[in-house]
């Protein structure tokens, strides 16, 4: 399928090898057909337009270059591979991207061949891409392994882990430092005041020149070994020596827009490097399209858009999302307590700290990628009685794990962990998922362990955690926007490990964490109507538990039903632990727990992926129904 | 408490405080006599010797120069901490280290005021000391923060996000480098070979003249800014670029154990410091006693000894250790596979992998502190079809939690994780207790997670995992030694998902995952002597569960016990998952789950460990007769 747009050289690639037929001279031309395309293909379906933006010229140099897909290519974080995509077989889906059964909006193993590796969680791929060159030299094959990484997720200690290890290992592999001065927010940390050096006035701007010199270089002696290039160009450029300090060979910076530079310098390394190289390729995200370049996130993450005029599709919300909630919450518990101060991990916007960050800059706290540090830099200012709100989203907080373990929870540190995109994310899919969270807090010896039914709650949920000082406290919210209810004036201080009766029943119980209690509510009404009298309670707390409430459930109910939105062995494994070992179970409960499929759950709409999981109203009705015909065996389930 | 030791100036000495009323000129007599009494004191505990022995010097003068309590000093990792722990009140007590009730082996915030941030696990001093210089400056307090940090330490990212944070913020932090060259094994990857240059020939040799001129001339600037006296010291010293790139002011490498270089480098930059600065000093695992300082892991960890010989106190062995079976078991597959490759992060002795280095050195990878690389790295290999076996300790594999998530399980590759030190691990305490591991797998889709009963079984698993290739696998296995069973040859490949009946009754059955199970045995002869014919069963795997088998127990039981030794959210909640939503808890069964205490476990003999947990024999007892009881409300439950 080739679209509406004119765009003659790109219709003669399907694959790279179509592109490497291609003259070098026309690639300029074939840049603007595939950015043209992207564009368009984004405008339609939503999604990461900046980084791809940024990187067309760069992926059509690699796939130029190198023999892809024997040779391996791995973007890191995965959301600037549009174009990628777009080149390797997928133009005729690249309008389903982010659908349900479309394409996915990272790379994805599972998709091509020429995803060798996925991507979603920034900072993989140098590690990955280790892993590839070492098994392409004890295999004794000469495959080049290309590792394309961004300047922000430098800031990871995962990628320094790499790094350290490729240089002591000595392996061919090839990575690519896309510098776009600019990942999700603006930079934070010393690297990246150290990359901007490198490619700052001293020696970028100074390099322009220098470039063509070593481009020139490099073309001229294509066959010599890539040593004596590098030593050339390191005589030429100022910089790079934390990374050759790291045993990499650094070259650049290059401008990343300029085949010129690109393909004699990836040409070489491609014919002669031996060791680790980096190349250090600077680029500007948004590149090509006018209303990106302007926009101060470059159109980081946008919604359907008009391509003339870059205006984005607005769908009008309910409710203020709950993301925003959060955000005033803490702003409002700020003013009342000058110890509160917040933490993100290179997400300001995402998290909503960005407010926090407004009103009281210094006590807010951008640490970069770097959710270990996160943790334990929080964990450092609550022993000395601040009051840290670590705000993650679930499935980054996967990152600071043994941190949460090792320096907040054994110590019993009072660190508020607010997670943001807990349970189904939508159009993002299984890699950023925030299904974990409650199991592997709720595991952790004196953790305090709430999630929000709706956005009044999470305010409460915050004012709690702000004033609760005994030990670590997280609240998980969901992706989106609230449900609609009228907002306290300020959040009430709740009552550790109580729960919240919402509707009383006498024959059904549904015992809901979170996020599903509305459905709980309406399938309530269902199953009222059916003549079951139902009653639903918001647990608010996976840890502590509310065993009165809890025992008084499993007492004087037949079906008791668990229902939240997160992995096996979280709120309802807890739930369970408990009334098995109190003997509650013992005479004849019907209990059931309903939880996130036992499956990577891919993208689609969220409404459609509860449906799927058994977690809409309909899905509770279905279970409780089932749950009472085990009870009369005699009668058919599908009657009910 | 004194020893017996001839100590006169240490027992001045009770608190800081009065080691800051020695004269300089006595210290390094003081030093002599706190090595003897460290020395003394571990040969009668056990414990982490070299490296104590190794800052004796840094710690009195760290003491003698800073106002601790008041100034914060953390001990990175913790275990070189005993010369701490003696000059801060806890003399009297340090013959109890490790021992239950006694002094934890690490620092801990619960036992001293002088204990600001406790440590286990490696790196994080950076991150909890910024967020102590953080909160100082916030409280507008001008206490210093000194991290002390080994160089092996260094190779974790997580360090690595601390000093790259720390550089941009500028805060007043104070990094003490201990570069002993020598973490738990040889140190690995580029950073430490470039510590390694650093205080090489080119730097330190050639640096110890220079380091007199720096002394003196710190010593006699002392009023001056430490600006000069640095920016001084940079004109001398070639290195310490890579530190300087990341913002800090890099002093050294300093001769650690010479007060003459140690205490005016640290007066002045209490007194003149304002950003963050690291001072890189040399010092010698094991220094001062011979028998340490000839050994090749410098007395890292040991037994009680012999002060005179060194020679230590060895407990005969009744079976060989679960490391060793492992061990073993990998070299024997990786003799009939090639593509088995072992990886290691820093640990390759304390996981066994040093024997299929001592065979397969291309095939063995020991990549540093780095555990989020290690396991996206062995992803990378087994993208390209190797059969990576990633060893870590269950504790440790917590720091690359998001690594097994992201790119192993959604991406359903086939890393093999062999998880060691599974359960409780006796003198280490709840820092390096294995607790978490099955809960935070088996929520993940996919996985395959197993739990060795014994040391056979583990060579099964080993086997087992080797011959399985389509997903992710674990198998954990405890601290110690095997129960003694008869080995096989070579193990054999267990069927995925499959249980094994031990023991066949009709009344009570208990579910065993992992090392209990000989318990649960000793649990069934009692239970049947008191007429409660008792089923045994080793379910081998977390998940899949054995629905068939688990079925039938459900069924044809009257008591259902699952018992592992992990916390409350692994196995136990896996079996009711299953068991409620297929309605087999709807009849009146009794189930009864035996985890882990929801508490963090001090340090303990294991027995006594498990005793307290109620999950040795007479525990699982208790917890039949009780279950039974319930059933029986009108007696007795004491009668039983």
């Amino acid at each position: 399928m080739t679209s509406k747009l004119n765009t003659p050289l790109l219709d003669q690639v399907t694959f790279p090898s179509d592109l490497r037929k291609i003259d070098d001279k026309d690639l300029p031309q074939f840049a603007r057909e595939l950015r043209d395309e992207m564009i368009d293909a984004v405008s339609v379906t939503g999604g990461h337009l900046g980084a791809g933006l940024g990187v067309v010229e760069l992926t059509i140099a690699i796939h130029k270059v190198f023999n892809t897909p024997d040779d391996r290519l791995i973007f890191d974080v995965g959301h600037q591979c549009y174009p990628h995509k777009i080149l390797t077989g997928r133009r005729d889906r690249i309008r389903t991207l982010r659908q349900e059964g479309g394409l996915s909006g990272f790379t994805k193993r599972a998709e091509s061949e020429y995803d060798p590796f996925g991507a979603a969680h920034s900072s993989t791929s140098i590690s990955a891409g280790l892993g590839m060159a070492v098994a392409a030299e004890l295999g004794k094959t000469d495959r080049n392994v290309i590792a394309v990484i961004g300047d922000g997720a430098m800031s990871a200690g995962m990628a320094f882990e790499a790094l350290n290890n490729a240089g002591a290992l000595d392996a061919r592999l090839i990575v690519i430092l896309n510098d776009n001065d600019m990942s999700i927010a603006p930079p934070t940390g010393a690297m990246s005041a150290y990359l901007a050096r490198l490619a700052s006035g001293r020696t970028y701007m100074g390099m322009r020149e220098i470039g063509k010199k070593l481009t020139a270089y490099l073309g001229k002696n294509i066959d010599r070994a890539i040593t004596r290039a590098v030593e050339h160009a390191r005589g030429y450029v100022t910089g790079g020596t934390m990374f050759e300090e790291m045993g990499f060979y650094h070259i650049g910076p290059i401008d990343g827009h300029s085949f010129d530079h690109l393909l004699p310098v990836l040409r070489n390394v491609r014919d002669n490097s031996k060791g680790p190289v980096l190349i250090h390729v600077v680029t500007q995200k948004g590149k090509g399209y006018a209303p990106a370049e302007a926009a101060a996130d470059k159109y980081h993450g946008v919604n359907k858009f008009d391509v003339i005029t870059g205006a984005q599709a607005k769908a009008k919300p309910n409710a203020p999302s709950y993301t925003a909630v959060f955000a005033d919450a803490l702003v409002e518990e700020a003013r009342h307590d000058d110890e509160i101060v917040g933490i993100t991990a290179a997400m300001p916007s995402g998290t909503g700290l960005d407010k926090l960050h407004d009103i009281f800059p210094e006590r807010t706290f951008d640490v970069g990628i770097a959710e270990q540090h996160a943790v334990t830099f929080a964990a450092g200012l609550a022993s000395e009685g601040y009051k840290p709100f670590c705000a993650l989203y679930s499935t980054f907080l996967q990152r600071g794990y043994d941190q949460v373990v090792h320096d907040v929870a054994i110590q019993g540190l009072p660190v508020r962990f607010p997670i943001d995109r807990a349970g189904f994310v939508g159009a993002d899919g299984p890699t950023h998922a925030g299904s974990f969270d409650v199991g592997f807090l709720a595991s952790l010896p004196g953790f305090v362990v709430m999630a929000a039914a709706d956005e009044a709650e999470l305010k409460h949920m915050v004012r709690t955690a702000a004033a609760y000082d005994d030990g670590p406290i997280s609240f998980r919210y969901p992706r989106g926007e609230g449900v609609g209810v009228v907002m306290p004036e300020r959040g009430e201080i709740l009552q550790i490990g109580k729960g919240r009766m919402m509707k009383e029943g006498s024959k059904v119980a549904l015992l809901s964490l979170g996020t599903r209690l509305a459905d709980c509510l309406l399938a309530a009404e269902d199953l009222d109507a059916a003549g079951l009298s139902t009653t639903v309670v918001d647990a608010r707390f996976a840890k502590p538990l509310d065993v009165d409430l809890i025992r008084q459930l499993a007492r004087h109910h037949e079906v008791l039903v668990t229902v939240e939105e997160g992995a096996i062995g979280g709120f309802g494994a807890q739930v369970m632990h408990f009334l098995s070992n109190e003997g509650l179970l013992d005479h004849g409960l019907k209990i059931r727990s309903l939880a996130l499929p036992d499956a990577w759950v891919d993208q689609a709409k969220p409404e459609v992926m509860y449906q799927h999981a058994g977690l809409d109203a309909k899905g509770i009705v279905a279970t409780v129904f089932k749950a009472l015909a085990h009870n009369h065996l005699g009668r058919d389930i599908a009657a009910l």
